[in-house]
């Protein structure tokens, strides 16, 4: 007998036919003989909906209220979805994030879990309950409610797998697990059957988003096995675990991100301190900033050149305007025409043709690099954004030909 | 320095522009000095909004789940109201019924506060907040989340106004005060200064609908100052106490009860028990029986007629129906033409004339009376419903004469 962790997202379960839908997985997975722990998000639009009365009243609401306007909405969805097993003739038990253990840090609206307390839990599957808990949200040191931020429940279901040692925590999304590239934009991709946290890591960073990147860090830390699986289709998913079997596949995905802004700081003073100066303030307000190039310019100067994540471009606009050692100095940002293209895979580390292979490709497809970067087991290239679907496909022919 | 509750219904948080309407009068309220502590319940058609969502997936859902659905609904109205206070530049802090000390039995669907446990509602008033604390709902032993059934945020706000000895508990509605009979039916009917707990409980019941009876109760029981005015007109509105100055009216009401059934059982035998039998059975059930009359019968017979409300009808019957001693009786029912009329006054018990002032304007308005039931401070009358209103007025004329 085996513990099973499971988790389905808000469009899993936006109505009553999708919660029944889940029921049915759920059960059938029980009746297999595992002990079940489901996580749920809000149904559908709920989440949306609740910012949106918010807004209406009060658009600079307290954090603290936030949460405990969003909260209410798993408190619906694992009520509707312990109903639908009960339906089905199965014992339910639904509990929210303080009845299941969360304790969570005091940050409202991104709350980190501290620790799961798993008593009550064990306490249900001991009387042989299926235990849906509510994703996303936790309680702090003062008895508040919170939430955990964007991808919540993903990190929810993986926290509990963790703590109860379970022996699995499957994520059910709309995909059917983790492709080699879009299958939507590339017709040849391949449904990966395992992937390291590592690569799952860079995966979802470049816009995959079939796995929140928080999950796949604390499934790693506590060696937790994650199944990313579909809960429309019963088909086999993607593993993600430490170590995978040796295949033959080199690369384990191409991957498209547009969400990138590029930003340049010309004719910055040759003098040291400054890099130090610019990402140190970046840092300091929670920007990201992913490929960085900084290049011999004249008399004695030189430019730098970034990328951050869109979101944050205006945001970072603003620091640099304001920091003392640029004054004066040119700042350029583009926010609309470009995209991040990579091949991922933790085999390419020794291979040092990967990169070749892909600059050829582009090379052959007139597609010009702006800025490339690199690391143990990704390659990231900046090219123009009406590139990109063509440089994902081309990239992805190069390494994993079509049939 | 006073410390004020007051308690907001359903359709007074209903919208965003009613939901700022509340806040105004709460940080008034603050602002004139008090501490005040705002009950509120579920927007709108929030609560029956999610039972439809209940059906849809499960008609026989278990309870517990029904009320963690359920308590959702506050959850949601505290948040919001606690942001439009927080827009009108005043601190708010909103608490759940288990985060503001609402410990209660374990029954879901139909708690008893057992306790208020006010420490945490203490600790945000010391730091100035106002409290929003959600009606409705409590927390059991083991944990989980209960509901207090119909008009239970009524309930919550007199639980709270006598834990923390308020100097007033005030329940806004939609009507500004407690009249001598519906004003939408009655032209002249008469808004009561003050009334009695006793009186007010004899109207709750009778079909008055401002407030509900257990609240009342509590409140005699603790006793409360309720204050039932209206949250749409700044008026003064029925103060409900332990006793009242003496006027001049003898007649504190008239009401009408349509939610009534008539249930006859023809030729019992004349042998001790069977009453008891019939009504031990039906308290069994919980099904309150009001009025009882009992004739004689044709040889060595009697018939039995009372009421019960219309919804317990069915069940009624269902019960009488398997009772072996009643096996081969006639059970009639009639649940669609009989209303009941009461005039209620704690004045009355000292005047006797009150009955025959009733009957004989019922008698010239040619209203036939099927069944007489008289307290110390009320006397119900069972008529046709379609005699209903008109028996309204007549006995409200000749109590309370038009001007």
């Amino acid at each position: 007998m085996a513990l099973i962790v499971q988790k389905f997202g808000g469009s899993s379960v936006a109505n009553a036919e999708r919660v029944m839908n889940v029921a049915r997985i759920v059960t059938d997975t029980y009746a297999e003989g595992n002990d079940v722990v489901v996580v749920v998000s809000a149904q559908g639009d709920t989440t949306d909906d609740l910012i949106e009365k918010a807004k209406e009243i009060n658009p600079k609401a307290s954090k603290r209220e936030m949460d405990m306007l969003l909260a209410s909405g798993e408190q619906i969805s694992i009520a509707l979805l312990a109903m639908a097993i009960e339906k089905l003739g199965y014992h339910a038990c639904s509990l929210l994030g303080w009845q299941a253990g969360f304790n969570t840090s005091s940050v409202y609206g991104a709350a980190r879990i501290k620790k799961v307390d798993t008593a009550r839990i064990k306490q249900e599957i001991s009387e042989k309950n299926i235990v849906v808990v509510a994703g996303f949200q936790g309680i702090n040191k003062y008895d508040d409610l919170t939430t955990l931020g964007r991808g919540g429940s993903d990190t929810s279901a993986v926290a509990i797998a963790a703590a109860m040692h379970a022996d699995r925590c499957q994520i059910y999304t709309d995909v059917d697990g983790v492709y080699t590239a879009d299958p939507r934009k590339v017709k040849n991709a391949v449904k990966l059957d395992e992937i390291t946290y590592d690569e799952m890591l860079e995966l979802a960073t470049l816009g995959a988003q079939v796995l929140n990147n928080r999950s796949v860090e604390m499934a790693k830390k506590y060696n937790v096995v994650v199944e990313v699986l579909s809960s429309l289709e019963r088909v086999p998913g993607t593993i993600v675990k430490e170590t995978v079997k040796m295949e033959k596949m080199l690369v384990r995905g191409v991957t498209k991100d547009t969400n990138v802004a590029r930003i340049s700081i010309i004719g910055v003073p040759n003098v040291p301190g400054i890099a130090y100066k610019i990402f140190g303030k970046l840092a300091a307000k929670n920007i990201n900033v992913d490929i960085i190039l900084q290049s011999v310019g004249r008399n004695d100067t030189k430019d730098i050149t970034f990328t951050v994540s869109r979101d944050h471009s205006e945001l970072a606009l603003e620091i640099l305007n304001n920091l003392d050692v640029l004054e004066g100095l040119k700042i350029e940002c583009d926010d609309k025409n470009v995209a991040k293209v990579s091949v991922v895979g933790a085999g390419m580390e020794t291979h040092p043709g990967v990169a070749a292979t892909m600059f050829q490709a582009l090379f052959e497809a007139d597609i010009n690099i702006q800025m490339i970067s690199t690391s143990e087991i990704k390659i990231s290239v900046l090219i123009d954004i009406n590139d990109a679907d063509e440089a994902v496909r081309v990239i992805h022919n190069a390494f994993i030909p079509e049939e």
